[in-house]
This record gives structure tokens, C-alpha cells and sequence, in this order.
């Protein structure tokens, strides 16, 4: 995927706004600075202990928004229905998608929906773009996360990922694994009004949580050290990836966040954070080490050093 | 598709802007009017005469916002590819997304790109999203259309539908019939700077002309009355449809605008269009004759009256 992106879309689509990286985009617009994203979701099955694809595609768009700083406001939907999808069906993700929009603030204000031949798509897909405002003084970006930086979790990792994986398989774990989907956006509103210098945020999603410290190395230019010991993880997801074969810091959370912010200020953001009910689980996790060249290492719980990579490709397809 | 939208989406999603049913909301954020609209595109096939599925994704989503009076500034691209699709397909078809959104002066500035198995989907569907500012003191919009308002249309009807179903059924006409593709945009915004008091502003895409004036007579709550002799066609068009049985005021436009005014500004609106190289073919074809319950009647070339209905069913799916 990301060499997708970096050899058909970004020299086709070079913009300064996306070449910061960051989960949405921050534009000027109307004197004000404006977050707009967009997420096309293909999660299979549509429904999953936790959530359904409706749900998903409200507070994966909201997340996004957060993660630049802003408050979201208002989102689209564009709907790709294959034909023979149940009517039922379809009114039950809608209201789901509305029950999202309104837990977290955010409005629906237009829409658009396209029916293809049956065997042309799969059930449905949903695409939301969203815009939020980001409040004046607010600079979030991953080119801000520095060596001395502190790297905090606002919960336990992996749910999402197992969640979907064990409808999808039919797998019938002895605890079932619930996703974590949920908005962030109060969590990370909560950070940002503190008053603490957020130098970057960024939900683990597609590629968990050792995607988004490989990206924000990356694009930051520095060496990331995280504790397998510190990361919060649920022991039936751990049991879980166990018997699958899976790397648990590499499956998808759908409603957590990782934040990059002075080592001085970990204490008051951890505060913060578990302040609210869906950061109880915060936790410190890891340091930047360094300047560098994009590498993140993870110290075992036996005390090895193993780097986490960017995987080729995708471990679990349509998780999102 | 209109009861798909009474019945699942708008008691789901009612807000005030959906309920304006303009083809993209205006909300205030930061302290301005801005415009938000969404579209995904499913034509099939994916290139036509006249452009390919990328430049209609640009201009189809930069015409809705156009069609609220706001000047169009940042898109979204969101991607469903099916396994399979050729790489080099995929950088043609963002190479004209880039080419369309620098012809009108819009940026993509955020994206995202899922992947499904082979038989999932289509080759290539596209969500863009986009955003405009709304000048301050515009205010277009369907219910501000009254008796006494001309309509006008800024050129022939009907091409894009016919040019897409051409290669599609592998139809040979005398004449090829190129699709209109193309951002009515700097028309809209010409026609609202020249001060005329612009009612509302449609594109006559899915569904075509009739579409357009029976959503606005029954949005509006008024008569339509068009007259046949003055809706402008192409004579290839004209003898395509013949030929596949289908009526070209239900043929999807993707680079023209239907523009509600007040009568008595109907030259100086002409005159605006028409010095655009794309409102050459601009004219009055109708007039609003009355409050009413929305109905549209055609008078037509031999002097007789006919109803333009709503269709039941989409006359050609899969033409954006």
C-alpha cells in the first residue's frame, strides 16, 4: 500500500498538504484552518462483536480528523450498494452510522449512493470524508515528533483486528475479543486543551501499532524505542494471535490513539487521558530514541531488541 | 433511487442541510459558508469519448460544489481497486485527476486506497469529495426558485450518457458522440459575479434534464413548463437515442448547468454563458408558470403537451 501511494498517487497528487502525512489533510479556507479527510471502508463481514461497517466508517472518519487537531464537524457518505443487498439491512447500518455521528457531535450533511450489478461489488461499501475545525495555535503534524519525545497509548492494542478475523473465520475463542471501535476525538481534545505541547497524534489502525511507529519514524527522521512490557494488550487478544500465527503490535485498533509529546509532560497526559472512560487502559510505551533513519526497535519482555518492520503487504486484508 | 433516499437515508441522516436538497450542503465552519458535497463514481467502462472515469470524479464533485454558488478549493480521493486492475490503468486514470483538477483549480489534498479480491468488485471505483467557500451574500438554492423565473441551460443535452453507452454496447453511430465532461464551475461563478439574482443552480447529471426540473418543481413546490423546440441536441445525439429507444431529456449531462433566474435577467444571464467557450450553445428553454406540486410539462416541436416524469428506475445505470 504504501508504495502504492508513493509511486501512482503522491506524483500524480503532490500537494503540500499531503506530504505532511498526516491521517487527514489541514487546509486554509474561509480565514480558518480546516482538517478534511476521507476513508473508504470494505470491512468484511459488515458486522463484528463491537461494531458494524456503519459505525466503523463514522468514527474511523472522526479519528482521522482528531488526529490533526481538529473538532469534527461534519461528514459525507457515499454508499456503493450491490444489488441484492437487503434493504433491511441498509437501514440498520444507516442507523447506526446516524447513532455514531450523534455519540460523538458530528453531523451527516450529504450523501450519494451508486447500485452496481450483483457480482460487481461486495454487499456495500461506504465511503466518509469528514472536515473539522482546528482551533487557532494548534500544530500537530508528525515532521513536530522529536528525540526526548515520550510515546503514549490511550489503551490496549490488537482488539479490532481479532474481532473481525474471528467472525470472519469462525473461530470461537474462549473469551470473545470485542473491537475497541470508538472516537477518539474527546481524548484527544481533552490533551490538546490541557495545554500539553502535542507534537503529534495518530489512531493504529490499518497496520496496528507498528505501522503508525514505523510512519511517524519515517517522516519524522528519528529512531523509535518501544517496551513490549508497557504496551497494553488484552490476553485474549494475545491468546488469540497466539493461535492464528499474528503479531499482535501489527492487527488493527479502531479506537485508540498514540500520542508524541515532551517526556517532561507524560505524567499530566496520562492523567488526561485516563481521566476518560475509553483512556482508562493509557499507557507510556516507548521513547524517541533519537535522530534517525525511520528504524523502531522493540525491547522484549526477555530483554532482546527486535526491529519492528514495515510489513510488504497487508497481514489482514478488509479489517477496515 | 429518490425513494431509496426518502425512505433509508433521510430519516437516518435528516439535518437541515440535507433537507436544503441542494447536490452538496453549505454549513458554517471557522465563520464561513462552506461547501461540502460527495460523489462516487461507478461508470462503466472506465474510459468513454470524451474523458474516463478519473476526470469525471474531478469534475462532477468540483460541479456540485459549483452548483451552490461556492468557489471549489480541495478534494478527497478515496479508491476501491479490484485485484487485478493494471497498475499502469491506475496511474493513467490519477494522471487525469491531476490533469482535471489543475484545469479548475482545485487541489487533492487527502486520500485513501482500498484493495478487494478479484470478483469484489469492479476494476475501479472512486469517492472524491470536495470543498468551496460560498462568497458571502450568495444564496442559491431550490426552494428560492418562483413563478416568474426562466430557466436556462448552458448548452446541448445528453451527450454524456450516449458517449458512455456507445462503448459500452459497442455501438457504432455515424457520427461518434463525445461525452460533455467538463466543470461548469467558472460559469456558475461568471453568472453570480455579473450580479444577476441567480435562484438555483443544477447539473443535469443522473437522470438527465427531466430529472433536474421535476426535483427543483417539487422542491420548490412550482410548475415547469420547457419548451422541446429550445432545449439544445446534437442531431448524433438525437438519432442515437432514437435508435436505442431512449429519451434524450433523460440523458446524463456531465458539463452543463440548468440555471433558475428571474426572466426579466434572462439576456444579460445568456450573454454571461455565453461568452464561456462552454455556454456557447447556452439558451432558455422554459419558464417557472406557477406555484404547483411539482409537476413539469414538455410543449412539444408539433404543439402538443406532455408530462416529464419522474422515472421509476435509472433509464442507464452505471453512467458516473
Amino acid at each position: 500500500m504504501r508504495e502504492l501511494i508513493e509511486h501512482v498517487f503522491l506524483p500524480a497528487f503532490d500537494s503540500a498538504a499531503l506530504s505532511a502525512r498526516h491521517d487527514g489533510a489541514v487546509v486554509r479556507l474561509g480565514g480558518a484552518s480546516l482538517a478534511f479527510t476521507t476513508d473508504t471502508y470494505v470491512v468484511h463481514p459488515r458486522f463484528f462483536p463491537g461494531g458494524d461497517i456503519g459505525k466503523l466508517s463514522v468514527y474511523g472518519t472522526v479519528n482521522d480528523l482528531a488526529m490533526t487537531g481538529a473538532r469534527p464537524a461534519y461528514l459525507s457518505a457515499g454508499f456503493i450498494v450491490e444489488e441484492g443487498l437487503p434493504i433491511g439491512e441498509l437501514q440498520q447500518i444507516a442507523l447506526s452510522m446516524r447513532a455514531a455521528a450523534d455519540a460523538c457531535g458530528v453531523e451527516f450533511v450529504t450523501g450519494d449512493t451508486k447500485v452496481v450489478d450483483r457480482g460487481k461489488g461486495d454487499g456495500l461499501f461506504i465511503n466518509t470524508a469528514g472536515i473539522g475545525l482546528v482551533p487557532e495555535g494548534v500544530a500537530i503534524a508528525p515532521r513536530r515528533v522529536r528525540p526526548g519525545d515520550a510515546v503514549l497509548v490511550s489503551g490496549d492494542v490488537g482488539r479490532h483486528g481479532i474481532a473481525v478475523l474471528s467472525v470472519r473465520e469462525a473461530l470461537a475463542f474462549e473469551e470473545p475479543v470485542e473491537s475497541d471501535c470508538a472516537p477518539v476525538a474527546e481524548l484527544a481534545a481533552a490533551l490538546i486543551s490541557s495545554g500539553i505541547d502535542v507534537h503529534c497524534l495518530r489512531d493504529p489502525t490499518r497496520g496496528g501499532l507498528a505501522a503508525v511507529l514505523n510512519e511517524i519514524a519515517l517522516d519524522a527522521g528519528v529512531h523509535v524505542e518501544v517496551e513490549e512490557a508497557q504496551i497494553p494488550m488484552e490476553p485474549a487478544v494475545l491468546g488469540a494471535c497466539e493461535l492464528l500465527g499474528l503479531d499482535p503490535l501489527y492487527v488493527a485498533c479502531e479506537g485508540r490513539l498514540v500520542a508524541f509529546l515532551p517526556e517532561a509532560q507524560t505524567e499530566r497526559a496520562l492523567a488526561s487521558l485516563r481521566d476518560h472512560p475509553l483512556g482508562r487502559g493509557a499507557a507510556r510505551i516507548g521513547r524517541i530514541a533519537g535522530e534517525g533513519k525511520g528504524s523502531v526497535v522493540l525491547r522484549t519482555r526477555l530483554g532482546t531488541r527486535r526491529t519492528l518492520d514495515l510489513l510488504s503487504g497487508e497481514q489482514l486484508p478488509r479489517i477496515c
